[in-house]
């Protein structure tokens, strides 16, 4: 990942070498501010308010939050306590659990003195997991990338639709549903996205549009309502999003919205595929729609609009009658029936239990343990 | 149609008898501030910068553009003009064509001096047209939600998704889309409106949110995204829309977005109906998604959002990274096999060719016929 030109990651330890640095996303794209984490309350902070977001780096800071409160106190209370906040700063995002449940295995036999180096340790091997992992699914994609781009009869770039933030700000670094973009656009494959806005939080026209800005990417900036439409004129060749939680059957639980990008390429005969590391399959679960807890996040995501006035300032305007209601669920479930295949770090498989399965034979046969 | 409590119209012709009054739609729902048009150019400039909108109000505006213009100078070169101007403002809607035909058939054989007269006869007999027809689809569309109703096994209001605005302030009076759900309400049948915000414009949680709120009916704003998620869950049991130009087969192209909320209710088996009146039916066009011009709209639209600040002022802020481009197409097409019916002011047909034929029996043989 770049800014201005300069290579970095989304989360990195600070040169104190126990500080936890992050880029404030809540932000952009007007501007570049990093902070400093210090203590667990501050990687909470951080994951609920969405200075962070994005599954995988949820993940990564919640790892580190735990590795934080490992050097303010690091007995077998304080790390259960670290646990079950960081837990519960986000009901959604499967790798969150996974990240916790990796520290707590790493940290709970170890004696109480050594946790703090081998919490940081661990935080760190998680963040190399997923840029490799992400690496790996950005390998994967873009080979569908580029075939799709030899059947192609049409000259001019690939046209790729994606929904939310699915790039290097919701992971450590690459991406996941970006990753293949970003790996086609370095080796010359001409590539343009349709850059979803993602209501009510704007991560498309916030977030993917500068990062992909920032890339060089070529892309544009739409409306939510209006993929449908680009479809059934023939101007998507593919769509690519990342996911937030998938089952084991391959329903694919992401941003609010995706569902809705997906009946339309199921429509339109576009390929739809949901990019994401092994680690936010969840094992437990056959049917999204009735067992993944969807996020009812605050009405005043949707109520109130934040942005950079004429002026140079940031400014938050109000765009609904005051006394409206408002309802701001989260996410949605695309069923398996209308995704062509997951990319995953493994490579790529149809959203089956079967095709699922075929890429993580260890699970074979454990599917229903937690 | 009420605005703190008081019975009005969304246009009308002011107390000098010359001038016409409108919402300035463009400042809801903030401020409610009525205009004067005094000329032509006040007309289409109004019809362009969407003070008005709805395709039944733009057909009603235009036609007083030209009563506006035939006070100014009653010649046929500036019927001619009055007429060109005003079709050029806005290319989707098709009421705008038919208001403009009616208006040249009203006038071209009156002379010149009599002219100014005929115009505004014309134009008000157009509104109470209007006026009749949204009545009459309320009153067709409101069978439907009661049938809804009977048959609905659980307790609570029904649910109705809208998008945009298709209420009165689209119309003269009443709407369509909403036209069936203010008679439900003020015939006692519990309904509850799941309002679309309608990116990018946001017409639903600034015209929709607003006027189903000073009628008092109970709503709930949600992101263009969320949609889909509602209906999964059960929590829509029917959808209403309006529609800017419907096909001879039953296309409806309406704002941008309907066509993935019909495919949503598709999914669902969610009923899926447009309220037109049947002037919006473009008897040339067969294939809506090859035929119909779809507006492209400036990427202001998308780039900055217009809301009240904490201070009460209005203020508009930037959204998205300013190097980033922008698409905004304005309307889509959803396809006649997404639509359960049409809700006309004749009543509800399929929405197939021998559909709407059998409802418009004066236009069998001769569908081709512009």
């Amino acid at each position: 990942m770049r800014v201005d030109g300069v290579v970095r990651r989304s989360i990195q330890v600070a040169a104190d070498g126990r500080s936890v640095e992050i880029v404030d996303q809540t932000l952009l794209p007007h501007g570049f501010v990093t902070r400093e984490l210090r203590s667990l309350a501050d990687a909470a902070e951080a994951i609920r308010s969405m200075r962070v977001r994005g599954a995988p780096l949820i993940g990564a800071t919640a790892a580190y939050g735990v590795a934080l409160q490992m050097c303010d106190e690091p007995s077998d209370a304080s790390l259960q306590r670290a646990i079950e906040e960081l837990l519960a700063t986000r009901p959604t995002a499967v790798n969150l659990r996974w990240a916790l449940d990796e520290m707590r295995r790493a940290l709970r036999d170890v004696p109480p003195a050594a946790r703090n180096a081998r919490a940081y340790e661990r935080a760190a091997e998680i963040c190399e997991e997923d840029v490799e992992n992400c690496r790996r699914i950005g390998e994967h994609g873009f080979r569908l990338i580029e075939a799709l781009r030899e059947r192609r009869a049409e000259r001019g770039p690939l046209n790729v639709l994606t929904h939310c933030n699915a790039g290097w700000l919701a992971t450590v670094d690459w991406g996941t549903a970006l990753a293949p973009v970003y790996l086609a656009h370095d080796r010359g494959i001409p590539v343009h996205v349709w850059v979803d806005e993602t209501r009510p939080r704007n991560q498309g026209a916030s977030l993917t549009a500068w990062e992909l800005g920032q890339h060089g990417v070529p892309h544009t900036v739409i409306a939510d309502n209006a993929g449908g439409h680009l479809m059934q004129r023939g101007k998507v060749d593919l769509c690519i999003t990342g996911s937030d939680r998938t089952t084991s059957t391959g329903d694919v639980c992401n941003k609010i919205g995706t569902y809705l990008k997906a009946l339309a390429a199921h429509d339109n005969a576009i390929p739809f595929y949901a990019a994401l590391p092994s680690s936010s399959i969840d094992w437990t679960l056959a049917d999204g729609i009735a067992e993944i807890p969807i996020e009812e996040r605050d009405g005043s995501e949707l109520r109130c609009v934040r942005g950079r006035t004429t002026a140079g300032d940031m400014a938050e305007v109000v765009v609904l009658p005051a006394e409206s209601p408002v309802a701001n669920p989260a996410f949605d479930v695309t069923p398996a029936r209308l995704v062509t295949g997951l990319i995953t770090e493994r490579g790529v498989c149809e959203a089956t239990r079967a095709g699922i399965a075929g890429l993580h034979p260890e699970r074979a046969g454990r599917a229903s343990e937690p």
